[in-house]
């Protein structure tokens, strides 16, 4: 992984991905009792930053290949951005999703062109299903964060923040990331780094599925002893991915935890204040932002919103927590 | 008016407003039956395009004058932006609010630091208590719309409009616009004149309060009936500005009429499919978009989606109407 794969994969994404604006409002700020920043990428196609991602590596495949489909297992997010990116490149996609994933993910899917196969999130591995199909049918494995396509366009986000934040007059802060298997953070990491060294990139999880903190935490892989269940679905992955955790560790401070709760309420701020939709998942990074403050340095933070694809009842859950 | 002051607005805003993304969705194109394009204001600071007129006022004013501060009434929107403006340049701001007002509306101007004054909408004028307010104290009294240079401030949403829509291979197309007294369609209307003249501004407006719709059709200014009520209370005005009118009448297409009902489905598809919170006054662009295909021509459409400032009430009430 290196630099150049991100800016490759930025012009491959110009004038596709949504380049997110930067949000903030007063009531954030007074929250969190320092400057709040946020890129919202559940404003991305398809409703999260794995649209990025998906695109970059379906465009960076050999024609013949691309030709032949892509396969991709995904709690949902990964899923659509994959499902569209192969639509818009004339290819067949396969999806492997989780049989407790939210309806609207996997009804999306399929709306989107792909063919979806369920799996038993506690009793099957997705990752060995995804090889027998891949091999049966000559399609191209696209993992959802342990590819470097992959994470060089979710890199792209930190591309566009490095330069969005000195816009902003932010030069020195945290930019706290939604984190399951590290594509997102691993991304953002390698692109700050390059190009704006004094953002440090922070994974932020929901309580219980802490694997990338406790992996920073003791400098070893760990894995989470849940593999299913909670409202963040969008972010439980067993543990850090094998490409992403070195890049974790190399370049990003300590990881953020925070309760559902949490979560939810964050939700709420972004509903009342940025007018945003956040999935529970996509809103642990604001959730850290706004109710971890002695966890961050500096006068401002910055949170990256990584998706909304949420159910109506999980929203509706959420709203209670509005003021 | 002249393009002039809009692009002298665009300068005065820079860094200041948020330059709102084009946003997009497969979903969207196929309810609408053609491409669809959607410019989120809800997205703008405070919460709707109101802050862009609200800052281009207060910022051209004489600073002498801006000392002793300013006045403005409205239902809410024009509220919230003149609070923040008038904050951001440190100088005093008494809001004139219908008490049917949604309360988060009026919190939130208490909360950016204006002095609130509630009026009855049915039965007292609020053009003649904010005359009075302003020669009692000195304030400057800023309109919500038959003001140029919030015409002007409005107007920079077509300028980013029209690169945007280029970017984007729009070069002909209708672009809906929310309309209450007319400030944001005759702004965007001007600016396109200037810089997309193949994009064509077109007002709409929920049932019962159709007045530019019918002013437009007689050629003469037509008042509303009713004077309050409805769910779209962001866009209730009794009749056209005298500012604004004669620009709309030389410059817009027909007016476009959308029901409550159709605003709450348009809301509710901004919620599930753009991950966006709209209120209904703010949703009727998008409404008449996506359900009145047969009144718009061309192969795409734009909607300007004009605020987000709504109660958990209503919003859920729209949630009821997603798929």
């Amino acid at each position: 992984m290196n630099i150049g794969l991100i800016t490759a994969a930025a012009e491959r994404l110009e004038g596709r991905a949504v380049r997110t604006p930067i949000l903030s409002s007063p009531f954030l700020d007074e929250i969190a009792g320092r400057q709040v920043l946020v890129k919202p990428e559940c404003l991305q196609k398809t409703g999260s930053f794995k649209y990025r991602g998906a695109f970059s590596a379906v465009s960076a495949l050999d024609p013949t290949e691309r030709e032949k489909g892509v396969i991709a297992f995904s709690s949902g997010n990964h899923a659509q951005g994959i499902a569209l990116a192969a639509r818009q490149h004339g290819c067949p996609a396969e999806i492997i999703m989780p049989s407790d994933a939210p309806q609207l993910k996997i009804a999306n899917t399929r709306a989107l062109g792909a063919e979806v196969v369920l799996y038993d999130r506690a009793n099957e591995s997705r990752e060995a299903l995804g090889d027998t199909l891949s091999r049966q049918r000559g399609l191209t494995l696209i993992k959802p964060y342990d590819e470097p396509q992959v994470i060089a366009g979710q890199g792209t986000i930190g591309l566009e923040l490095a330069a969005q934040a000195q816009a902003a007059g932010v030069t020195n802060a945290d930019v706290l990331v939604c984190c399951g298997g590290g594509g997102l953070t691993s991304g953002i990491a390698l692109a700050l780094e390059a190009s704006a060294p004094e953002l440090r990139a922070r994974p932020c999880e929901p309580e219980g599925f802490d694997d990338t903190a406790r992996s920073l935490a003791s400098g070893q892989i760990q894995r989470n002893t849940q593999m299913a269940g909670g409202l963040c679905d969008a972010i439980v992955t067993p543990q850090p991915g094998e490409l992403t955790f070195p890049i974790m560790h190399r370049l990003c401070g300590p990881g953020l935890v925070v309760t559902e709760t949490e979560a939810l309420q964050a939700m709420a701020v972004a509903f009342q204040r940025l007018k945003l939709v956040v999935e529970p998942g996509g809103a642990v990074a604001l959730a850290a932002a706004l109710f971890h403050p002695k966890k961050i340095e500096g006068p401002a933070v910055i949170a990256i919103i990584s998706g909304g694809n949420v159910d109506n009842a999980v929203f509706t859950r959420a709203l209670v927590h509005s003021s």
